[in-house]
């Protein structure tokens, strides 16, 4: 089956948002989505986009069941490494699974490609993402691929702030 | 002690790169930082900076042992969430040991407080960071102010592409 992967344009955030929520389902936390397609708009296609996005596409007698046409995203920034500089951070890579056991089933491999290709491109070192620690699918394909588990290997942890703790931490600021 | 935080300029990375060198060496992998200040002016004070700098500064009067006046550092960036939006990343956050006892002790504090007004500022709904497991005296200290341990309360794990493996993956890619 044919594929295209594209960069995304304004009009595919209701796709994307529609498969965001996909993922979170698959992830067990649908209930953490709080953003719209319209923020996505707002968000990605302003004059400083907080991200890029490419999306895969199939033609239209491909379609999903649904009739969906835009099958998979991965969503990505640039982020920065103060030992080793400019990193590309993936953070979702998707595809529905009616289009995984495919001839493009080697999408989720071929979008991680692509993405190696848009670090070397944008001179970045290193490639980072995220993955929950029961999700062994991802982990394995990764770990296959000669990914390094920094939380395993040197002991990195996420640390977050938000909602009432980040409000009371902006204001116990100086307010100079 | 007065101390000032201001936005980093062009002249201060030569005291960012020595000082991501020390906080390199309390992380215990100097060996590990492969840039340079030239790198981080390029990076950092282009058109599209990858990141953005705070400094802390004291008085001639208190310059360190070794006669820096610049003190403390803080770099950091915005990534996104595609559940909840535009998040400040903290890179770093450092303060030289001989500051950290004194009535500006409370630096530490003081800069995670102003990254919150940052984050407030930029209409960004976190701030994330991540921190090594041994390294309890800053997990306490972000506990403290109800931070979020994401790694142990939700499973995610950091993974990385670099090197030999990052330049594998690009070449597996479809060259079109």
């Amino acid at each position: 089956m044919n594929f295209k992967i594209r960069a995304a344009k304004m009009e595919d955030c209701k796709d994307i948002s529609r498969m965001i929520m996909e993922l979170a389902v698959y992830e067990k936390m649908p209930d953490q989505v709080k953003i719209s397609h319209e923020e996505l708009q707002r968000d990605g296609f302003c004059q400083n986009p907080f991200f890029e996005c490419l999306v895969a596409e199939v033609p239209e007698e491909h379609k999903s069941k649904q009739g969906f046409t835009v099958v998979g995203y991965a969503l990505y920034f640039y982020t920065y490494s103060t030992w080793k500089g400019p990193t590309v951070y993936l953070e979702d890579l998707y595809v529905m699974p009616e289009f995984r056991g495919t001839t493009c089933g080697t999408m989720l491999s071929a979008r991680t490609v692509l993405f190696a290709q848009v670090a070397k491109k944008k001179q970045c070192v290193r490639l980072q993402l995220s993955v929950l620690d029961w999700n062994t699918p991802s982990r394995d394909f990764y770990a296959a691929k000669g990914a390094q588990d920094l939380t395993v290997t040197e002991g990195w942890h996420f640390i977050r702030f938000d909602g009432q703790n980040l409000d009371n931490l902006a204001n116990e600021a100086p307010k100079d």
